[in-house]
């Protein structure tokens, strides 16, 4: 049996109230916590005395090996995420690297991804089969993600969007509106979640064919509703299709 | 300002530990918990003194009237949900019933669906882009389904399915595994979790085509990887792309 141990904490969307008890009582038995600079400014205050190591955005390698090397040494280590661990997280890489340290077991604890944290607010937008998809073709190919864009438009899947848009991508969201319009209607209930769980939440409704002409910031998240979504009470509700 | 207040509050795969710290606190404030028999089992040690009420599956419509009538007595309630509130759970009903209850104020309290919650338990099945598809028809028409399983297959998702059986639709899960290999390799890595964060929880890791003749039961989540999803240390873990 290893005698390190790293976990891989999913922290939710930002609010310590979104984390799972089991990922705030292995916050609270490790000695470390490693992750990026923004997140882990989040839980300082909830996770006093301990050892924080922190690298900036796209040092995600970086800021793995870091995590595992302070493992090594057999100090209890927890690197976090914001959502999920799994979804756009940090769980495959830490596999990917545990290769170089076998001696480093690896557990994974989940979190509320913004796919559920972003649906809540906007009441119930994610309601039946999705489809979460990131814009982001940092190391996507384009052309994956727009056969996935058209896929899931086609057969009318609710879709998440995840890192909608970046400084250098500021025209991507559009771009995949104009995709999904080939399948979608122009009226499909659309919503936008800001800074889910943070100080500044907020939400936009509109329909398909304007959010094509809106900016969203990397702290959005963005949902596009299927053929059923309508809005009830100023929320967005994809129902799961009950008699009533 | 209504008075009234009701809660949809996903409880996550099943633990006590694995509802987040909000879900928690929600369900101590309430008087009245509402929700199909079997979750409500598993929360009664944890929550106790509150008014606790069921109904059995199938009686969605039911169970959601008798919360929004506990509630509209002015008793703060909650009804919960396995896994998350929104995705294929009780918020998008909730909030079309609760036009008929306009005095009852209606909060989304989310959680970690199985999607997530599996996909740890394997490792990191789902690290990039994924599509939720239930397989039950009770409320989708097969062709729907049908149509998702293949748009998903054909784009490279990573797909779970919920709902893979059930005693009426005990070949359910091969009829999407023979869709799914029109697209997808014969050795797509694939897994099943049963009963996440519950007693009895296993795995099982094996190829897409071993997966389409295996018998899987109603307590299980099943995952179908991309084309990158590999087996590292006996789990199941699909790449963002990090280059390592």
């Amino acid at each position: 049996m290893s005698l390190n141990k790293i976990y891989v904490v999913g922290m939710g969307p930002g609010a310590y109230e979104e984390m799972t008890v089991r990922a705030v009582k292995t916050l609270e038995e490790c000695e470390v916590i490693v992750g990026y600079t923004v997140y882990v400014d989040l839980l300082k205050e909830h996770f006093p005395g301990k050892e924080f190591m922190t690298t900036p955005m796209r040092q995600e390698v970086q800021r793995c090996r870091m995590a595992f090397e302070a493992a090594a040494t057999g100090k209890k280590t927890a690197m976090v995420c914001s959502g999920d661990a799994g979804i756009y997280g940090m769980a495959g890489l830490m596999y990917e690297l545990g290769e170089e340290f076998p001696q480093v077991e690896i557990e994974v604890v989940p979190g509320v991804t913004a796919a559920i944290g972003g649906s809540a607010v906007l009441g119930a937008a994610v309601g039946h089969d999705c489809a979460l998809i990131s814009l982001s073709d940092l190391l996507t190919p384009w052309e994956v993600i727009e056969k996935r864009l058209l896929a899931a438009a086609e057969s009318d899947f609710v879709i998440c969007l995840y890192n909608p848009s970046s400084k250098k991508r500021s025209d991507y969201l559009k771009k995949a509106c104009m995709l999904m319009l080939e399948y979608k209607k122009e009226d499909t209930v659309c919503g936008i979640v800001r800074q889910i769980a943070r100080e500044g939440e907020e939400i936009q409704l509109l329909p398909l064919n304007e959010l094509k002409d809106i900016a969203v910031d990397m702290f959005s998240t963005v949902f596009i509703g299927n053929s059923q979504t309508k809005i009830i009470r100023g929320r967005m509700v994809t129902p799961r299709g009950y008699q009533i």
